[in-house]
This record gives structure tokens, C-alpha cells and sequence, in this order.
């Protein structure tokens, strides 16, 4: 399966230095995950050249603008290219209102159905699930309701071990062993020991997005030894003041989160307007995290299985 | 006085052919007015280096998300450059509800004062005046609530004949003159008549912008004689039935109003993204009335005094 993020947006508050407001988009399969809109995301999509018709659930962290404000234009060009699709929207609740007073101003009956979920609880959660994933979503500390997203694969199926598979064997007794049960003759001993046909499951691959957030080791266990872990480094240590104040974290406390977690690599964005240039986040958090990667708008990342 | 026009977005609904949705930002003097405001405004106000601060009065024509997704963002935006200066909106009614919302949900108090005014009247009507001109908004026929502007310079004073001016005339009655009255004696004789020493005030410039409509010719009177008109256009005319369908104009039918109002110049835009090249619009439009313009954006058109 496809696993593969790509950013959109890596600004924070304002659009600056041709850098956009935060979005990002998950490649899961064939189908898209958009992981919050700032305004102007519709364009960043285009120039993309994504299919619109493969977004089939929005995730929105929090109700800053530069968070959601792309939205409702993203809605009214789905709508306008007569998306039959139904889309889901994961949300704080009062984008249901806001969206449904838009719609309303404007006397829209959209051309496909919206499924709004509203999130509000405390702790892990799974919010989603499909055949080959499921999405969780946790609090952030971020002075308004705010939430981190946990994007996981579903664990896998064991793998036929190919050279040692049996001219005769049934398919049921490949699917046995694909659920990792060894296959037993009628008296209960075993045909087909597990362990000797079949290899284990491939790791499940796992993204975690933390969008706007204060530092807070409280998000520890649910990005734990994720693969791939987004935390927002608005600021280098110096404004260390500044992002307690703001409900923003800096470089460090990014990579700090990184390593106490054990995740695979660390993604920073969502710099302050101030770093025309963000390179100093990554020395400050790589003095810590090695691991540690600037996102760079258009740019891919791919989970390798 | 300054008069001119600038060009922010001239495409109809969705952005497309590096083409924005509708804005237009309009100088007098040293302040701005904008009108409408699509998704992505904000980016092409910063684009033409224009400050922020100078925008005292935003008029947004109706509630299709291509004319008002962007204002939300720019007041953030704003209110995040700690703007102090007073910025009046006028628009629909529902408007004030949907920014309220999206302000409560953010928790955000603005750092300056933002006044709503409610669009909601038949027939012109001043809405806004100041010390060298005047706004009045009038209806269009869109399907929903939708207004056109007029933007007009006020009446100017008589200008004093340098040629003819006395040594000892006092200030009192160089204001007699410019007020447009001879200046007499006691005995009620023409002491400095007024045609004499002063020469008849310049016309005042005006500007109408008649956002998304259908042909309507209820609105000539309201646009008669302007300096430039700005109507949308678009669909070329054999899309006559579809611009009827969906509330809007082709090209002839622009050019059709700007001929019976006797405007000196129109200008077109909102094209459909239906055309990469929207000159077909100009060539038809041209048919009927020779001084018709395409809009391009970034341009600027002058109002000469």
C-alpha cells in the first residue's frame, strides 16, 4: 500500500515567503486524507494536479485560520466539479455551524453528501476506520479545543513463505495462515506449522500530525514509536517564551517529543513568519533528534513498507 | 484626488489559468476601497505590495464564496499586523453572523474595531460618505441577495481664474467664488462675477461596478454616464441561455448596458474558466460598444480628472 505525505502548506498565522498556511495531504492507497486547509489549499491542490474526487476525509486540528479558512472554498470547487462522492469532515464543532451558515448565505445544495463528525473528547480516539487503516485523534494543548491526528495501518496479514508452499495446499488453509494460525491435521497436530510457512507480518506503518500545540509530554504514548511524526516548531529556543505564551512549541521541545517517544524521523513546519529561512529550527532540533527533517512545500514523503 | 482602479482576481467561481476570484481594489486619494474579496485576496493584495492599513471600507456584492471566501483571512491577517484604524464592511446580512462565528470559534477579539454594516434595500442608496466622494449600492439580479456600486467623487468647488486674480481679494470672498457665487457689493452689485474669476468646477469622476447579474436594464439609471463600468461578462453569447440559467451575462449583454447608460468606458471580467483566453468576450463585447476593455490582473486604470 501507498503511504506517502505530501505538504501543502508549512506557514504559520499568515502566508509568507511564498510559504502557505498549514495542509498537508496523506496518500493512503488510492485515496487522500487532507490533514487541515489554510486558505488557499484548493490552489496548492491544483497545482499539485491532485484529483479532488480521491479526498474522501478532512481532518481539521483546530479553528485558527490558517488551519480551516481554505475550507469552504475547497467544498464549493468540489461542488462545482459535481463531486457525487460523500466526504467526511473531522472537526471541532463549531465548523459544522459556520460551514452550514456558508452554504446557507449562499443558497447551496451540494452535489454530494458532507458527513461532518465533531471532536470533542479527551484521550486517545480512534475517529475513522477503513480496511487497511484507522485514524485516531488526541488533544493538543493549544489554548483552543485542538487535536493531534494518529494515522496507523491496520495490522497486516502473516506472508506466505513462497519457496516452502505446498503443491497441494487449499486456498482455506492459505488463509489460515495468512491470519497466523498454523494448519492442523484432524487429530490436531500440525500440517502446516505457522512459523515454518509463513513469514511474520510486515510492520504497520504509522503517521502522526501534531498540529498547533504548547509542549506537552502528555502526547507521548499516542505518537510512540510512530514512523513518521509532524510536530509544529513555530520558533527557535531563543523565543522560547514566546511560543509558551502563544500555545507554540520551539525546535527543541519539537525534537524533545521526538525522542522520548521513539519515533522513526521528525518533521518540523508551521515557522514563524520571522525565519525567512527555517533552517535554524533544524540545527536547533537535530542537536537532539537526529532524524530531524524541515518540510519543504510540493515535497513528498514516503513510508516505505 | 487620486482615482483609480486596481485589478485583485477577474475569474468567476473557481480559481483557474492563474486567474483569482473576484476582487477589485479601488484608490481615492490615499485610501482604499475594497471590493469583493475571493479566496486568496490577502496573497494578491501582498503580491502588488499594498498596505493593508490603507483599506478603510470593504464591499463585498453577495455571498457565492468567489466574491467573500478571502475576507475572513485578510481581517485575521489585519487584526495579526495589530491594525488600530476602524474598517467598515458592507454586505448581505448574513455575513455579520458567519464572521461572528468564525471569531467566536477562534476565540479571537480584534485588535480593531471591525463595524458591520447590512446590505438590505431595493432601489440607490447612499451608503457611505466621505469628504470627497460617496458610495451607494443598488440591487442586482443574481438568484440571491446581490448588490452593485457606485462610487462617486462629490460635487467640486468652482476653481478660482488665476489669470484674473485681483491683488487685494480677501480669502472670505475667494470662498464666495469657489462656493460657485459672484462676489458682490453691499449695494448687491456683481463686485467679482462668477464666471468672470472663477472657472466652472471639473465633473465629478464615478465608477460602477455591477458584480455578478443577469441582464438588467433596471439598472442603467444607476449607472448612466459613469466614467467606467465594470459588468461582468461571463459567457460569449452563444452561452446566452446558461448566463440566463445561472443569473449571469455574456459579453453583448455587458456592452448592451454600457451603450444605454451612455458609460464612457466598461471594463469585463468574472469569466467563465471555460475560457483560457477570454478576448472572444472583448471582440463581441466591441461589436456594440467600441470602448470596452478586458480586465487584467494586476492592472490598474486611471480615472483622469
Amino acid at each position: 500500500m501507498t503511504f506517502q505525505l505530501k505538504i501543502l502548506g508549512n506557514n504559520s498565522a499568515i502566508p509568507a515567503h511564498d510559504r502557505n498556511q498549514t495542509s498537508q495531504l496523506l496518500q493512503l492507497d488510492s485515496q487522500y486524507i487532507l490533514i487541515d486547509c489554510g486558505e488557499g489549499t484548493q490552489l496548492q491542490l491544483a497545482r499539485q494536479n491532485i484529483r479532488l474526487g480521491r479526498i474522501r476525509t478532512i481532518l481539521i486540528s483546530h479553528l485558527h485560520g490558517d488551519h480551516y479558512f481554505g475550507l469552504i472554498g475547497l467544498i464549493s470547487t468540489m461542488h462545482l466539479f459535481h463531486r457525487k462522492h460523500k466526504l467526511t469532515v473531522f472537526a471541532p464543532p463549531d465548523l459544522e455551524k459556520i460551514l452550514e451558515l456558508q452554504l446557507k448565505a449562499s443558497e447551496t445544495e451540494l452535489s454530494f453528501p458532507l458527513k461532518f463528525v465533531s471532536l470533542n473528547h479527551d484521550g486517545l480516539k480512534e475517529i475513522h476506520k477503513e480496511e487497511q487503516f484507522a485514524v485516531h485523534a488526541f488533544p493538543l494543548e493549544h489554548g483552543i479545543q485542538c487535536y493531534g491526528f494518529l494515522i496507523k495501518e491496520n495490522p497486516k496479514q502473516w506472508r506466505i513463505n513462497k519457496e516452502k508452499l505446498p503443491k497441494d495446499i487449499l486456498i482455506r488453509e492459505i488463509v489460515k495462515l495468512k491470519s497466523g494460525n498454523s494448519v492442523l491435521h484432524e487429530d490436531g497436530t500440525e500440517k502446516y506449522p505457522l512459523k515454518e510457512y509463513a513469514l511474520p507480518p510486515r510492520p504497520s506503518r504509522s503517521y502522526a500530525y501534531c498540529s498547533d500545540t504548547r509542549y506537552n509530554e502528555e502526547i507521548i504514548p499516542y505518537v510512540k514509536q510512530v514512523d513518521l511524526l509532524y510536530h509544529e516548531a513555530t520558533f527557535t529556543d531563543e523565543m522560547e517564551d514566546r511560543a509558551a505564551l502563544t500555545h507554540h512549541s520551539t525546535a527543541t521541545q519539537a525534537a524533545t517529543i521526538a525522542k522520548k517517544a521513539g519515533v522513526r524521523k521528525l518533521l518540523l513546519g508551521h515557522y514563524s513568519t520571522r525565519y525567512k529561512d527555517p533552517s535554524p529550527l533544524q540545527v536547533e532540533a537535530r542537536k537532539l533528534f537526529k532524524e530531524t527533517y524541515l518540510t519543504h512545500e510540493g515535497e513528498t514523503i514516503c513510508l516505505k513498507e
